[in-house]
């Protein structure tokens, strides 16, 4: 699929009746003592209450949607720290498709297990040894399977677009001088600068990352793709990709995005803060975008910022581990 | 104010249009594993995400709302475990007039903090000892203010009313067969009563509590208003009210209403279902109506089911020390 910028917008909006039937329609949420305390608007999008734990569910829709008959009856392969294989097993349930997910061994056990009771085969590789995009390829090729990219493919960046889009539907187009959108691959940040950008040309939007894993900032700063040594982990397990997305980097150089990174404590103080203040229970890749936010406060005083909430999948132990490490609510 | 059952609904929807700007529509949420289980569909209704983390802020707004301006300049007082406290906080913050809230001595920390954070004076009273209902006549009496009645008031069952309202508006008027609500007071029970009869006059709709905190089971099957010891504490510790309020009864009895109950277990496994299944802090008081479910699945099998997800407001070492306790999710 080969798009100009000025269809960009259409196009997600077409993929947002398509999907919209499939996916929740999540909620705005603010914290008025925030609010207050910035003296600004601070618009929180939970995708953490998506179907399936996440926005990855939207991309995986969309690129499914797309199939021809043919390719849904020969079924769809994902590779997947976890969120995006449980995007790709719902949306191959909701067409009917049989879905094989390629997870790292230490994905957590939570995101394994949503993938396997939604009907996903579970094929697993070694991070630090193995590339899960060769893996992937060679059993797509043995199997005659169709690779769902997690974010480098436009019809799944259309998909990642949808939750921004209904944002600016849900506040009847609203003004907003800031967004702040996690990036691993970078699709999220690519399809929410097509939306939000339609509305709001002048708003900055802001990839966000774990400090150490922060291939987008140096990018951006570089004006050109920087590779991570990936032979390590992170906190922030969605978030792990050693370099940024071709397609989402080009996107999110079109619209002059720019990076922000946050410390694993940082991240912590927000699955502490969204725990406490706002009832809302994140993963750390979920949280990065609020721990950026409340590690730049002076930055973002007085504005309207849009900060995504990109997912929630996270065992208990995990979970208590991070609260237990934050140092502020 | 009396108004007669035809005119009930109706004042649901003015109430809502007049407290609409100041709430979150908090998004219906579904758990398609579930759905499949138990080959029906759940709604989940989780005001845990609303403005100040539960629907009380709802009945607050409405009731404060229909003060007259002499009343908004003397100010409002409330007693309650703290939901209600921190609605009447907020809400008395929205309309300009100062609040003073009556907690018990052992409300959890976080909701007294809540409280206090929104601009609400705090007095404490014992709940094993006092009556707060005394104590806030009193300082009424002295001060001159008005007392906000957490359940016992048609404007505030009005303002809860319009949490099944918007579940109605979004699922453009769903056929729905069951409905559970937790009830302490019965105030959330009576106005979702008012909201869903309207549309579906055969669902049948059922409060929701502790085992030994049944007060509304016992009253419905009496067909009066029993009243239960009230000198021991329970961990739903909103939903610890010796007696149905008068009016939410006389309206739930108007429309049928039984009663379920679950034991603390069920509770802290709704609590672990909520966290790991749907990616939501419920506090135990809301977690009950999920309990339920969860403890008479065989009933609500094949059914369309309406669970109202109270409120989130809970310390973390008590969320912690429940999903501990929790033997299933």
């Amino acid at each position: 699929m080969k798009l100009e910028p000025s269809v960009w917008f259409d196009e997600v909006v077409k993929t947002y009746q398509i999907i919209s039937p499939h996916i929740h329609h999540t909620q705005l949420v603010t914290c008025p003592d925030l609010n207050e305390e910035l003296e600004g608007r601070f618009l929180f999008k939970p995708e953490s209450l998506q179907i399936t734990g996440s926005f990855k569910v939207r991309g995986a829709l969309s690129a499914i949607s797309r199939l021809s008959k043919d390719e849904l009856e020969r079924g769809v392969i994902a590779y997947s720290s976890g969120n995006h294989a449980q995007g790709v097993a719902h949306a191959a349930k909701v067409f009917n498709t049989p879905a094989t997910v390629v997870m790292p061994e230490d994905a957590p056990a939570r995101k394994i297990a949503n993938a396997r009771e939604l009907g996903a085969e579970v094929i697993f590789y070694n991070r630090r040894t193995e590339s899960r995009e060769e893996i992937s390829r060679a059993i797509a090729k043995e199997k005659n399977l169709v690779i769902i990219n997690p974010y480098d493919a436009l019809e799944t960046i259309f998909g990642q677009g949808t939750a921004a889009y209904e944002v600016i539907h849900d506040a009847n187009n609203p003004k907003l001088d800031n967004a702040i959108i996690c990036a691993g691959g970078g699709g999220l940040t690519a399809g929410s600068c097509i939306s939000i950008k339609h509305i709001n040309p002048q708003c900055n939007v802001y990839t966000a990352e774990p400090e150490e894993w922060n291939d987008h900032q140096l990018s951006f700063e570089k004006k050109e793709r920087v590779a991570m040594d990936t032979n390590r982990g992170g906190l922030c397990d969605g978030l792990l990709t050693p370099t940024p997305g071709e397609i989402p980097f080009a996107i999110n150089q079109h619209f002059g995005v720019s990076g922000l990174a946050a410390s694993d404590e940082m991240v912590c103080n927000a699955m502490s803060f969204a725990f406490n203040r706002l009832n809302l229970k994140l993963e750390p890749s979920g949280a990065v975008a609020l721990a950026c936010l409340l590690a730049n406060k002076e930055k973002f005083k007085g504005s309207r910022t849009l900060i995504m909430l990109s997912g929630g999948n996270v065992d208990e132990e995990t979970f208590a581990t991070c609260l237990a490490k934050a140092t502020a609510h």
